[in-house]
């Protein structure tokens, strides 16, 4: 598998940018790392001349973009998901010595079908709570704490950059086995969770959400695979097979 | 000794940038990761609404900034000066594995006067050779190969997020001790062997300027400290003496 290959799998997200310049400028800070997959959900402003006039020699990425109405449209196939968050709770992008983000790279890697994603929220108000759920890991770039408010371009520069140091420090290519789950796998079993819940009246009447969140949260931690993704789809099956025989 | 403190011993200089836009982005950049410290060359359009518009909450390192007609004059107190080029020659910025820029800066912070200088050239045509030979070290941002023109402003935030993430990960505060010799005193030795040199009639009638770039190289890379400076100086002296005595 050539470098090329390798960054083919990562796809990058704008979720409602407001000003066309950052589009053009974050096209060509990814593709001055090697990387070519842009999308953008509801853009405020786009196709426009000044988004082709910042990405200079980018307009090959810019002409390829995928525009969608929906976070979780593009999000379909991904096997991993990063959001960024300005948030304190997040962890902080990686720091040096940790080798925490290349070994979560390295493994998302060995997939056969890996699509890993880097969604970037709106230049004013970042990712919604609903979005930020969508996704398995927040990242958040460290800055200056009284002055953290970072360029949208220049994050993904940040983020393409640090992405690209970690890509050519992987010494050996990763040996490619099973297949990953995909965040739609993964909506499945958190919908038929819900279904199943709703059927035995498991949901607290007056806070009905939070137990729904609580499921998602613990899904995408646990990260099933294939095959206990199968058991658990499974187990849920036979539960509403027994209750729709007793009514 | 405070993180700010240690940060407030960086500068960053723009040679002749032409776009507004970049200044204000530039001041962004490089407020978000604690640095302050921004001087211009002969900025092509400064002051200018753009750069204030891009620069944001960074409005204060506009308005502290520096202007100089030539880039030798910031330099007069430095004691270690970056110059950015995308020749293929310079040495890539650091790759992961590498201690080497870590080394290099915690060295240059043991210094009571420690100054330490990132220069980054113009948006078309980069440093002049002339330029970079003012520079300690050539340092190069890893790019994709087929697209290696990155924006002023993103090569500034990457240079700017190396730089704190090397500064953070400084875990024992450096212990200061001697002072460093500055780009000043270097520019000084060179001068006087120059001097010397035409006295004694050492250059080669057909190549003069090449001998003395030769020099500054070697002093560039020997970095006499302060006795070492005042032992050579003292040699050049008294050589000159003799010199002038025999005539």
């Amino acid at each position: 598998m050539t470098e090329s290959l390798l960054k083919n799998k990562f796809e990058f997200i704008l979720v409602e940018p407001s000003h066309p310049g950052n589009i053009g400028a974050t096209a060509r800070a990814i593709k001055n790392m090697g990387f070519q997959n842009l999308s953008l959900i509801k853009p405020v402003d786009f196709p426009n001349d000044d988004a082709f006039y910042r990405a200079k020699g980018a307009r090959d990425i810019l002409e390829n973009i995928k525009i969608y109405d929906d976070l979780s449209l593009p999000l379909k196939d991904a096997t991993l998901i990063f959001g960024t968050s300005a948030r304190k709770r997040t962890i902080p992008w990686p720091t040096k010595n940790s080798s925490e983000l290349s070994n979560i790279l390295k493994k998302a890697l060995e997939s056969a079908n890996a699509k890993i994603f880097f969604v970037f929220g709106r230049e004013i108000s970042g990712l919604s709570n609903e979005e930020l759920q969508m996704c398995d890991y927040h990242i958040k770039i460290p800055t200056a704490e009284d002055f953290s408010s970072i360029n949208l371009s220049h994050a993904v520069q940040i983020i393409s950059y640090v992405l690209k140091m970690e890509i050519d420090n992987i010494d050996s290519l990763p040996k490619i086995n099973d297949e990953s789950t995909t965040f739609q796998d993964n909506e499945y079993l958190i919908d038929h969770f819900d279904k199943v819940m709703k059927q035995i009246d498991f949901y607290d009447q007056e806070n009905p959400k939070q137990v729904k969140t609580r499921m998602r949260r613990l899904v995408k931690r646990l990260k099933p695979d294939k095959l206990e993704m199968g058991i658990l789809r499974g187990f849920l099956a036979k539960v509403e097979q027994i209750l729709n025989k007793k009514n």
